[in-house]
């Protein structure tokens, strides 16, 4: 199968080597230079809002995908005209806006955060009325790995959240107290099925994810089975094909939904070495109408990102247990140049390799 | 790093799937159009004898290695004296002449089966006199997947044998009566560190490889122990980077050396789902003097090479515990098109999801 997909950074470069032994062959649309897939396929250099460029990317494939979840609705819906799109441009619409996508989670009875839209300062006055402190102030869209996010923790905050955020469609969110952060990772078919990986715990610094641990410690079945039932709740209604993430809080209340990424996650990568059939080849095989992959796991696993440098690969690779995954991108500050998967029978074992790796990322 | 290989079949194209996650990046020499590597990198077109496309190819590159051992030894050693090559040319020359790889392993006290150089009709009477019937004639070079063989049942076969191979420099073998195939795969490092996977129980029909089975059953410790001793010795001897393949006669008398193939082999493409580290990666970490990865194996696996056509692939995966591998060819009688690989707790399930694949490959 000839598969285009929209996007070609890390998240497209591990989908094509998942797909390639499946007999796919590569297309990307991508328009920075140099992207982390280049050597695995064929690169149309367009913007993502270029419908043209896309029509000239989408000729002959037999199906697009794409891999990171700002791609223009109104590309992707010219596209899904002439090729079968997946996953539908409808979860496009429910995860590029913060708003969106809380009140689409209400509507499906899944927990959030207490939120208020806030178009105005007299808006945001309201709604921190409403909501109390400490509460998140968010842009509605392009929110990334914590950009476009401002924590206010007291009232002299409102003015600097403001005039870091103001004059863009915002929401303002109630703090959760949680206890940890979980993720949950669905893959849907075409005919309805949808499999889950266990539940991650994923550890995040100034918004950024830096390490995950699946299965995450100490969850009860009861919970695997209601994060499930979130996720599914949402890929039923969308008619969802392929891998979607859901980021939840794990509160004393129960599980909490935060966000969700239609696409392949960086909270599912320990999935590569840490299950049968790793959500690359998951997404690969549900846009390709293939039968879905086992999501069965019986180790422990772990996932470090490397975050603006890379340690000598030598000694992460001397380390045991450990799988390295670089993305073939420059080193900037904070940037996500790769991952360590590491996996074992103890999971005590696995968390001390990962402070291992820890210890030279900082050294 | 810059990796070279000579080759462009589907061995490149495993090894450059496994290489780019550790950030290699991939050129190949290959004179077919279209080849498995097709789209996993950049291909300079020329022949492995045109030592000029051979250095252009060599231009830039940190290290250079091969996927077949038909690499002329002048090509290898030409581009040796302008980047690393692994393994060394020392392996080449051993691999590519029957009788100077029996005569080695002999020399390193490998028991292998009775041989005589046959350079004439006189020679091959004299050594069907000396090792008695059945025995099999072999060209030295050039022979693999069984073409270049011809087994001597009785005298009446003298002639066909001599009418279809005479001319070239022969071996005759005398015949052993072995209980079963068996293949070790061993990975060394510039360090001189090596490591080794389970033996593998290989099947063949008409000298092609058609499945594996790993770790080979009821193998002792001590038979395990010989088979890696026998590999290290080659290994040693030749001053050996990257994976080397040894097939193996298991007979009433013990091992006994049929060939070698310095480089990965289809005998072990069941590591690439059923061990920690494949020997394509293995190959890679060792040719590019990174610390090597485990082959410790803890799980059943199988390997099933899709010769001359591919089943629905759809049914293929909704099978347990399945992997595809498809090398991007098209379908010819007898070609390898690809393989699946089958894991698991249990040998004798995986022995049945086997036979589900071979029927649905002769359906």
């Amino acid at each position: 199968m000839n598969v285009g997909i929209l996007g070609g950074g890390q998240l497209g470069r591990m989908l094509a080597l998942a797909g390639y032994p499946l007999g796919m062959r590569f297309r990307f649309l991508e328009p920075s230079p140099n992207p982390p897939v280049a050597g695995l396929g064929e690169i149309v250099a367009g913007s993502y809002d270029d419908v043209q460029a896309a029509r000239r990317f989408a000729a002959g494939l037999d199906v697009v995908t794409y891999e990171f979840e700002n791609v223009p609705v109104a590309t992707a819906e010219a596209l899904a005209g002439e090729v079968e799109v997946y996953p539908p441009t409808a979860a496009l619409e429910m995860a590029q806006d913060r708003l969106v996508e809380k009140r689409g989670f209400r509507d499906l009875d899944i927990p959030t955060a207490a939120f208020r839209a806030v178009d105005s300062e007299a808006d945001l006055t309201a709604a921190l009325g409403d909501l109390g402190l400490p509460a998140v102030l968010k842009t509605r869209r392009f929110g990334y790995d914590g950009k476009g996010q401002f924590v206010l923790r007291d009232e002299a905050d409102q003015e600097a959240a403001w005039s870091a955020l103001g004059g863009r469609p915002l929401l303002l969110e109630a703090w959760v107290p949680f206890r940890r952060e979980l993720a949950i990772l669905g893959v849907r078919c075409g005919s309805g099925e949808a499999r889950f990986y266990p539940l991650a715990e994923t550890h995040h610094g100034q918004g950024i994810l830096e390490r995950a641990f699946a299965p995450a410690l100490d969850v009860e079945a009861s919970v695997q089975r209601q994060a499930e039932s979130y996720a599914g709740r949402v890929m039923e209604r969308l008619g969802y094909v392929g891998v979607l993430a859901v980021e939840l809080f794990d509160t004393e209340q129960g599980l909490m939904a935060n966000e969700m990424a239609p696409r392949v996650h960086n909270s599912g990568h320990w999935t590569q070495d840490g299950a049968p059939h790793c959500q690359f080849e998951n997404h690969m095989r549900a846009v390709c109408g293939l039968p879905l992959g086992s999501t069965t796991v019986t180790e422990h696993a772990a996932m470090v990102n490397l975050l603006g440098e890379v340690p000598p690969v030598a000694e992460i690779l001397a380390l045991p247990g450990t799988h390295l995954h670089l993305y073939g991108k420059s080193p900037r500050p904070g940037r996500k140049l790769g991952h360590v998967n590491v996996g074992g029978e103890d999971p005590a074992a696995v968390r001390r390799t990962v402070e291992r790796i820890t210890a030279l990322l900082h050294a």
